[in-house]
């Protein structure tokens, strides 16, 4: 019988934004048979929290990832004494000193295997780069305390009807079609694929890649994109044996009946991915790196400073965040 | 009294494709107090399609538009001599020739005012250029045959969830940010706002306009676009006195919550424009031309020739861009 899984390490995301609430949120409306978790710091401030939502938040002090396992039935359990006041929609230096904090150790136990895997929490980049934070985001700071090159740390966005996977991120819309290789589409592709495989139990996962241009470039008539880049990549990966269709046109390519025909739609550019997932799965949507050695997965939305600490949160990401870590996390250590 | 208003002309699109069933089915499927209207043009293989479909279409010969009004309830009215062989899924230049034709008459009839306005059915493109046919679409045609200049025919989606309005269409994502000023998002939105208050009726319509970059620029460090051309055209609108906001991250813009917010979104290229609305609204997206002296429709689909003649194509979006011509005729009749 193999060992029983970790539990999963949370960071707090940003103090100062809907985080602690909905991770509060979240523990309150755990069921049975869900892998356990921690929070990595901010007892008080989860406590606070959970009382703009109209609840009593049970919090268990742990000092060990392992502990845990036990204390989770009947109390969220964080570790650590990291912890500050809770200013809702007022962020400050001190609410990301605190963020980073959490994220840096619960990256850090996910990286070596202390915990399953690792849901963090909304941060805002620019507040963290007052405090000399320079990555681009948590996917890339995640990637390096893996000690995995960012560029093989791959997002996927996914949702209940949808997954796409940007293969461009932040970057100018201009900046986009020179950012744009075969090798870069079938490196991304590979990742994807054993992903899927392994975390996500596909047996044969069906890329779909967009094209860059509207109706694919018309043959030529309108970009050249597909011609040079996309469609060698794509006859790539399928010499390779991989489930590769595209380039197809990107308007047509998340209407309902095409979405039935593949597992993931890899885009050229951020808003290409980013526009039908939150169309479609807008509450329910997870940023899920894939191609680390542990499972790291986010909910799909920002610190929303405007609403935290207002009872207008969904947790609905959050929780599927957690659900897809988990998920994820059980199927790698059954294989 | 106002007097009646006359019938819509209704264009066959490419006889190859899914148009003459969609049509048959159309008729077929009418309403009372539904507005009268009539094909110009294909009456043997509109019959023949019709049979495709399971079922007999009557049909009335009109020698003048008018004609349509009563004949309607019992028969599909149809102007004229032009018709063609019926080779579902084998679109060839006689049939490119038919549906030019067909289109020109309806086009011209809708521009004389002889009929209420034009809805048109899907042709293919690359195959009327080969019988000279040298405008970017239809849109570009119907204007012409008003009178009116290409750049101030404005294409608009729109289906029952959402419009939006592409403000450049037809050209590679990498010429993009090089097509757009603030005098073309100042130009069209000004068209597009007339034409919701004219032809649809919304006393203040609300224009969302989206921004070029992911996340809006993130103020400049992921592309300048929003500062240098958006911004200040969304600065010039509002001085006019439109409900004008924005720039908006895409991403969001398309979100159940957002969506709330406009009864347009202005987007700067073609797919992100058509990537919501195929994802939202796939079998009922209209497209609609605005800025016009009559009124033009077209189902949001094209000729799909690898379904015609099989029972497969989805009568929703012809039927729903008969509506809204109708609709908008009357709304304009009535001001």
């Amino acid at each position: 019988m193999p060992a029983p899984l970790p539990p999963l390490a949370v960071s707090l995301g940003d103090p100062a934004g809907v985080g602690p609430e909905l991770l509060a949120e979240a523990w309150h409306r755990r069921q049975a048979g869900d892998l356990p978790w921690f929070v990595v710091g901010g007892a008080g401030l989860l406590r606070a929290a959970a009382e703009t939502r109209g609840f009593d938040l049970p919090l268990a002090p742990i000092g060990a990832p392992e502990e845990a396992t036990d204390a989770f039935a009947d109390a969220l359990p964080v570790l650590g004494d990291l912890d500050g006041a809770y200013r809702p929609g007022a962020p400050d230096r001190d609410g990301a000193r605190l963020a980073l904090a959490s994220l840096d150790q619960a990256a850090s136990l996910a990286a070596g295997g202390r915990a399953a895997g690792v849901m963090t929490g909304p941060i805002a980049k620019s507040r963290l780069a007052e405090i000399g934070f320079n990555h681009p985001g948590q996917t890339e700071f995640v990637a390096g305390a893996c000690g995995v090159a960012a560029a093989d740390a791959v997002m996927m966005l996914a949702g209940p009807t949808l997954r796409t996977v940007p293969l461009t991120v932040h970057i100018a819309l201009a900046a986009v079609p020179g950012a744009l290789s075969a090798d870069l589409i079938v490196r991304r592709a590979r990742i994807v694929a054993r992903a899927l495989v392994r975390d996500f139990g596909l047996a044969r996962p069906r890329l779909a890649i967009a094209a860059l241009n509207p109706h694919a470039g018309e043959d030529g008539r309108m970009g050249g994109e597909e011609a040079a880049i996309i469609a060698p990549a794509i006859a790539r990966l399928q010499a390779e044996g991989l489930a590769v269709s595209g380039p197809h046109p990107a308007d047509a390519l998340f209407a309902p009946r095409a979405r039935e025909t593949y597992d993931v739609a890899l885009c050229m550019y951020h808003d290409q991915a980013l526009i039908p997932l939150k169309a479609l799965d807008f509450d329910a949507g997870v940023n899920v790196t894939l191609g680390l050695p542990t499972i790291r997965t986010s909910p799909d939305h920002g610190t929303a400073f405007a609403i935290a600490g207002k009872r207008l949160a969904d947790a609905g990401a959050t929780m599927a965040a957690l659900r897809m870590a988990a998920d994820c996390a059980r199927r790698r250590a059954a294989a």
